[in-house]
């Protein structure tokens, strides 16, 4: 299964690619920032998201969309253009019919390092590690958007697999 | 010169659409409002909204799409969603290349009711006056989105026409 991770941004947005089999064992595929000039319009910058984020689900063809959920409690601003990329991260990917999730930065960080209040450094350490790359991934926004398609390798297909098991154990 | 008013919300978006003329007089054209179920997940709500603003861009065809901006003083939950819902409308409108403009409740009540601390009776009223409506649009949100295509109606072709007056008698 190919997973894609978005860290919604309007100035960077992280994407993430990883390829996760039956055992849960993930490998790298590919990391991307999409960035927008922060002097543009919103809906030139909007626009031009929605065709990078179109291109690269094109591309990569991935098999599940993991988004940051977005909060509250970054500064206001930020706040605005990260629920505006957010929304055209989803809908790209459920206009192509692609599955979706939402993880929490605490349930990424928690899935990814097993401490949910881990910091950056500890992400980027972790997913390096996970991924067996021979640097760490760069900016924050590329470790992030892996760290969020670990997540959902870790937790999604592992409960798919629970499903799938206690539907087994049913029959 | 036609004019598409959006007051952008996941769960209620009012779009209205006015004729404005060369002398700024306004004719009421249609009111919509957009419900996406509260229950459903945000994907789907988004690619439900995503398709019926497409579905009223293609059969109204406006010149200018209007939007409110979205302000943080609201409830945190409501304003992520309208960050949203206003993302969605200005993607619709530039991908059909329709130019966009975005303004504050501010500007919209200051422009029609000439008070920007109006109430909402204050609005509807004058959005009914202004339209010549035989009744009071309902709900709100359909006055609002009325309300902002009058605001950019008076406003934007205002200031456009002062621009063309200039751009004259500069030559």
């Amino acid at each position: 299964m190919r997973i894609m991770g978005i860290d919604p941004g309007l100035t960077r947005c992280g994407v993430g690619i990883v390829d996760v089999d039956g055992h849960r064992r993930s490998q790298f595929v590919s990391v991307h920032v999409v960035r927008t000039d922060s002097d543009a319009e919103l809906p030139a910058r909007l626009l031009q998201l929605d065709q990078e984020l179109s291109a690269l689900m094109d591309t990569y063809q991935p098999d599940f969309v993991a988004v940051e959920r977005v909060f509250s409690q970054l500064n206001v601003r930020t706040a605005m253009g990260t629920a505006q990329a957010s929304a055209v991260a989803l809908l790209n990917a459920t206009r192509l019919g692609i599955d979706t999730a939402l993880y929490t930065p605490t349930e990424v960080k928690a899935a990814v390092t097993g401490y949910g209040r881990a910091d950056k450094a500890q992400v980027t350490s972790m997913v390096t590690r996970i991924l067996n790359l021979s640097s760490p991934p760069k900016p924050a926004d590329a470790a992030d958007a892996l760290a969020l398609a670990l997540c959902h390798a870790m937790r999604g297909v592992g409960q798919q697999r629970v499903a799938e098991g206690l539907a087994r154990q049913a029959q």
